[in-house]
């Protein structure tokens, strides 16, 4: 199959490789365009422009948020304006649910189809075809790209014809992943304060009741304190925050402890934390505790 | 091995059968008399008071709360005074861990044993012999214990010397597991409100990144709104809510999620939710969002 | 002085009126333009567009919301196009700092003269020019107004040169006034469950270290459950506070009392109370303690 | 009038020393006998145990927790044992609402009286006799009490004649000002690192809408952030938010605000903050916005 793959950062580089790897012609397109040579050592096509990635019949976009969704879907050149009648987008970023609701009506005003497929994973994940797909879109729509999901993920699960809800799915998923490091962080400031053996704590929590990779490995990251190099860096953890918060703004739905994490990220932000994982709020309940907030 | 049972409610009573099918010889105790017909009938002996299921080298008890555990073990006829010297109690409940420290002390000054091990776990899993079991003490009292622990549980784990840390890890997974109730109440408020069905994304939830058994049983409760009978009921989960917010507050360590499932207790507690399993505190997050609070 | 009004609401009406009555000339717009007979009867001169209200000098403008303002001010025919060279624009309205501070660009752009100056007070304060005006701008354009406050308030505070610091101590003052709402409800909340009298108890607070206006007139509101006619309806007060969070969120300052008011609002709201005053989310702490939430 | 003054602290000695002012006859005890040597020069007889101020009609209490009241009234040689029939003790203290019903039940099974005065204000008040008294107890009982009142206080406020419901209004009082606290900080947090003058904003507030005495003395300890000596140091302050927490956890209300105060405290003692005022929780907020915590 032919397909443009725009945006080719920690997670696009390695989904792109492989759509190449399944033996699918990949056209790729990134705004520092240098990202793209060692694709293009793998076989890619390189794609000067937005307008070179949209010459197939499919094109992904995997960009850091709905401002960089926007410009290449609406700008001059952009998606909207290139890509092919009966042309599928499928998105794969994680952006906001009104920004997924007005590309499904400009997708389908310009005669174009629109899948919504946001992805669960991180870089390694992405890089080892191990990413879980939730996907919303027409059922044809989504039949026909499920080759290309094949190649980048271990499962796709169906989330209706309504692109958007795809969308609401994977923030509260990313909600919950939220969840699950403040929990953590609480629970081994608690255990730690106490002189008890975090690792210790967490391989029974693991190993019983929370047996779960997301328990696991933020588990981890967070009994070491090794939040660098980022995966998923906090800016990008603070925007999804917010995107689940202006989701469940719009359906007057109250997130309490999305809001605790909307000021753990403001704290970590301001002490300056830009550069860290996300999983680093957890620094902050260990500070409140009194403890050292950083590793020597 | 003679083993003294005091405590015969919802977990005691399958744990003290799970003894007797493993081959001990049981002497069951309860303040209401009636509970243990059951046992005595499946071969376990009749004790008429606390001082006659403390004859023998071991005493488990599982009881409801600090006030109990303190009347069977300080009162008159009670435990510390009738168990013999280099007997040890193995105390299951989950209690605050300045109880378990007194008792420790008490024990000590007695030249009697004391051994904390409290278990996770619901009614079912206390009737199947799947417990998990978090135990601390002396290495030479925990083997000596450990052929109950094999009776009664799937596997044990230890946390060191000082019985006092079983219990706050006890608190602290407790913890952890109020967290996922309400961080799954606050996603389904969310979801349930946008129109998606919840228990698909529950399924979708449990098999990626959250498949853990905690997720499920709760996920699967809250989703149903299905909170009688309570297997967990809530004034005993604010119990212990309070017991980690004490602890918590012992070692000066702020535990604001812990602090907003305070809350929720007290909300449910003062609308009538006594009888209601622990995890029915989700309730409120779907009526903050406007949502009809109870299932017809 | 010639002055151009723009915005007759709840707030607007009253302050054009006092201008009036200050012996100034006085043009009124409003986009529903029957809201301006009373004021034409009382003297003022019609304005059928924006335009017609950018004659004179100055132009004040009390308007709702920040996309009301902008649309006023930024479309066609609106002050920015329409207001002559070193004319004044002087904003009343309780506005985002960044749209104060696209405007303050925008006319320094044009060779127009911007001053901010929010005002404090519901519209009873506004009717009787009895308004507390936080102002900054200017020195010499902040004189040149003077004479106009002078007739609408009881007393200037100046906040400096740049117009969109008024602003922000335009939000975070309704902050402190959202903050005094909640922090009485779930006083009175404890206090009306114990059986107390709650109106005492206010009385007592406000001869006492309470005796702030503040904690008088929403204290009364709060203890009569009295909320309609709203004279600051909930959605605008959820806006103030939306807009503190995000000049807070702008400058990395987490608000935990602002984040929890804000899911009182989304509740209050979720919960069909359009309609009602702002200090109606102090409804909501009294049915978390199981009471009844409306009065009869 | 013959009166017993017991606790000579920060409040006490301010205190004992308007009664003898105003002529009363006071002999006062003191756990540290020193802190009576000032009194006595003044003209008040030396108690050498707590039965020798016992010995009038009115024995005044002023002590810093329950533990401390408790261990005076019940203890050998206690003022239930020792005070005459008849008698009057009159309790100053900010206690829990628990122990004012059980000394009011104990003191009437003695045949004694109980009135409760818990007093709003801080040390410098206290010396200056403008204390605001909050009274509870049977009209006889507490119009006995009046010219001791008058003696210490500005103005006194009844609270009908359930003893324990001026320890309530108490709590509650001091939760509302620990409100205000947090509230200013935010504020401030909020206005200081968008680099305007805090002391100019806090002269704007209270000579408007927060003209109220609690907002000027702490918003001055807040902006200054000068926090010794404390005159309520932080201990105290969190003791009286666990005491409300305790009174409405009883009544099953919760009071989230009161929960995040609960955990400043946390945070501010875990960070060494024990000989601080209480109001020091405001640098929490700062911090949080990565201002520096601590003036050099």
């Amino acid at each position: 199959m032919n397909v443009g793959f725009v945006g080719l950062g920690n997670m696009g580089a390695g989904i792109a490789a492989n759509l190449l790897k399944a033996g699918h012609s990949v056209t790729v397109y990134n705004r520092t365009a240098a990202k793209a040579d060692a694709l293009v050592k793998q076989g890619a096509t390189f794609a000067a422009g937005v307008a070179d990635a949209c010459r197939g019949e499919f094109v992904m976009t995997m960009l850091a948020d709905d401002h960089a969704l926007e410009s290449v879907s609406f700008g001059d050149k952009g998606i909207l304006s290139t890509l092919r009648k009966d042309g599928i987008h499928v998105s794969l970023s994680t952006i906001s649910v009104a920004l997924s609701q007005k590309l499904a009506a400009a997708h389908a005003e310009h005669g174009q189809r629109y899948v919504s497929a946001p992805v669960f994973g991180r870089p390694e994940a992405a890089a080892a075809a191990k990413l879980f797909i939730t996907v919303a879109g027409a059922d044809d729509d989504v039949a026909a790209c499920q080759p290309l999901f094949d190649a980048i993920g271990q499962k796709t699960f169906r989330f209706g014809a309504n692109p958007a809800d795809a969308n609401l799915i994977k923030l509260s998923g990313n909600f919950l992943i939220s969840t699950v490091i403040e929990s953590l962080a609480e629970a081994m400031a608690l255990i730690g304060k106490a002189g008890l053996d975090q690792r210790h704590y967490l391989d029974f929590l693991t190993s019983t009741l929370f047996a779960a990779p997301v328990y696991k490995g933020y588990g981890s990251m967070i009994v070491d304190k090794k939040f660098t190099p980022a995966g998923f860096a906090a800016p990008l953890g603070f925007k999804d925050n917010r995107l689940v918060l202006a989701a469940a703004q719009d359906l007057k739905v109250p997130l309490p402890i999305a809001s605790l994490i909307y000021n753990r990220f403001l704290t970590l932000l301001a002490q300056g934390g830009e550069e860290l994982d996300w999983s680093a709020i957890s620094l902050i309940a260990a500070e409140d505790a009194g403890q050292p907030k950083r590793s020597a």
